[in-house]
């Protein structure tokens, strides 16, 4: 059975909600889950939670808070549970790593305890964004690295299609770049670059995409820098959050709208869960020597079984060997 | 009165649409509005659409069309009808520009006929971004520097701030930094060295914006590149869309949501027409000596009408002149 190291005290709502999607994982899935983090704590959340599962739990009372400066808290708190959670995957004692806490101290941990792949210069973060066809692309990078080469992009576009390939059996996902404009030349130096590198690889790369259009479908990796990537996914939460308050807004004005919006309920409520990330997992770590999935910060119990759920699909497909091969 | 230049050729669905535009601004503003273009079209187009109104023509058979490079341009066809435009405003014989042909273009003659102001690098396009509280936001730049050094950003914030006080009296313009992150080490290389020099600046600086958060109406100016700017303005224009067809399919499915979304229609016509850009002008050139106003390529007759109104309000409010002093 694949074993599954989850940070017990990661994200805006551990533990409570860590381990309560722990419990949930495992009323589905085939999956055995190690809890990192101070015995006592997670011993009485279990309790309180009246978990019908044993969980093996791996003591430490360190772990990283959102204060603690990701580059130094790794020299800082050695064994902060996201480290040691790391370890166990270095040792081969778990599979996968699923945290909800600081992404930059996971991302630390996976460099530095797992390693980079060799030929990569940059790993990225991968974001599962979902679309109006009710498929959904991966974005790479989607905020790690901020300052991106024009070869960092390549990689993250042949490290996501392996991704797309392994965990969506699309034999050829298409790849797009994120830029500002259609055409080749139009974009910044970087985007201009990157978009000649991609022409010239193996991958199958469709092209630009303009911001406007990555909801639609039209691709399945969407190649970015961080700075834009993490740009473009606030920017899709934030924007479809507000047109549905506006929505709200509307149909509050007299009783023939509230009537409207009432009958409209159920609609709105499906495409908020289209919307919702928890559905979709978390962002894997694409470039490491290992599965490592990063969750949203408030993520709840749903989002952590969904993240258990990919972790394992992720080792289940092999995804690490094939970005290996992929890059290579 | 206020004479504006409108390039008549400029815009996909020039020269109809920018004729009925000029025709709308003459029946409610007082201006003086010189069409410039083809007189031969222009004549046949005023019969067509009746003009009750008789129009200074500068007649040029050239103009710019979507196949030509910016940057040549200006050689290859320097009596296109935008670099004729250009001329009347420097030679005084008009007082600002409106086009909805090539933004390269027109940022090009704005650039070599009219020139930069003294201390500023680059100058940059200010776009209207409105919010779901029911005011706007100057984004500068939104599409003209895709490269940018930091001091451009401090530009760009500075030149905003001035339109924001001139056009909508607002004494003290809240100026928010478009970043990855809401904390000042947050982000690239660029938004980290900018934030600094916001700080000392004299603006009104009240940090980072994450791009979740640019509908919200928290700040009058958003300072970004221009990559990242016309990031966010595409996203904005996209996801809106798509999320309001979601919405319009969701109404679809069965007799009880079609009742919900006829009842919801006013409210969301509300939302789109909120969303619409055509109700705000174009985006002004900052950072050039007059007034050039870039409208959307696909203006319609009331885009081109805002667009005249907004050209007449910064000659009237001395937009010009107070960049000036502002960036100095």
């Amino acid at each position: 059975m694949i074993k599954v190291a989850l940070d017990a005290m990661g994200g805006d709502f551990a533990p409570a909600q860590v381990i309560a999607g722990a419990i949930l994982a495992r009323q589905t899935l085939e999956v055995d889950i190690t809890l990192v983090g101070e015995q006592n704590i997670i011993d009485q959340e279990l309790q309180t939670q009246k978990s019908p599962f044993i969980f093996t739990v791996v003591h430490t009372p360190d772990y990283v808070t959102m204060d603690d400066h990701p580059s130094e808290v790794m020299r800082a708190k050695k064994d902060a549970s996201i480290f040691v959670a790391t370890r166990l995957a270095k040792e081969g004692r778990c599979d996968a790593i699923v945290s909800a806490g600081s992404t930059g101290a996971q991302m630390a941990g996976a460099l530095f305890i797992l390693g980079r792949f060799k030929g990569v210069d940059r790993p990225g973060i991968g974001m599962t964004v979902p679309n109006v066809i009710g498929s959904c692309a991966l974005m790479c990078d989607s905020g790690a690295q901020a300052d991106c080469k024009p070869r960092n992009l390549l990689e993250f576009g042949i490290m996501a299609s392996a991704y797309m390939q392994s965990m969506f059996d699309i034999e050829s996902p298409r790849v797009a770049l994120v830029n500002i404009g259609e055409e080749a030349e139009k974009g910044s130096e970087l985007t201009k670059a990157a978009h000649q590198l991609l022409t010239k690889s193996n991958l199958n790369f469709i092209g630009n995409i303009e911001s406007k259009d990555v909801l639609k479908g039209h691709a399945d990796v969407l190649v970015t820098d961080g700075f834009t990537g993490n740009i473009v996914l606030k920017a899709i939460e934030g924007i479809a959050s507000d047109v549905l308050s506006m929505v709200k807004v509307a149909a509050n004005t007299s009783m023939t709208t509230k009537i409207g919006g009432l009958l409209l309920k159920p609609g709105i409520r499906k495409i908020k869960a289209l919307m919702d990330y928890s559905e979709y997992g978390g962002a894997p770590l694409l470039g490491v020597e290992g599965v490592s999935i990063v969750c949203h910060g408030r993520s709840n119990a749903k989002a952590i079984k969904s993240a258990i759920k990919q972790a394992v699909k992720c080792v289940e497909t092999g995804l690490v060997g094939k970005i290996a091969s992929a890059i290579n």
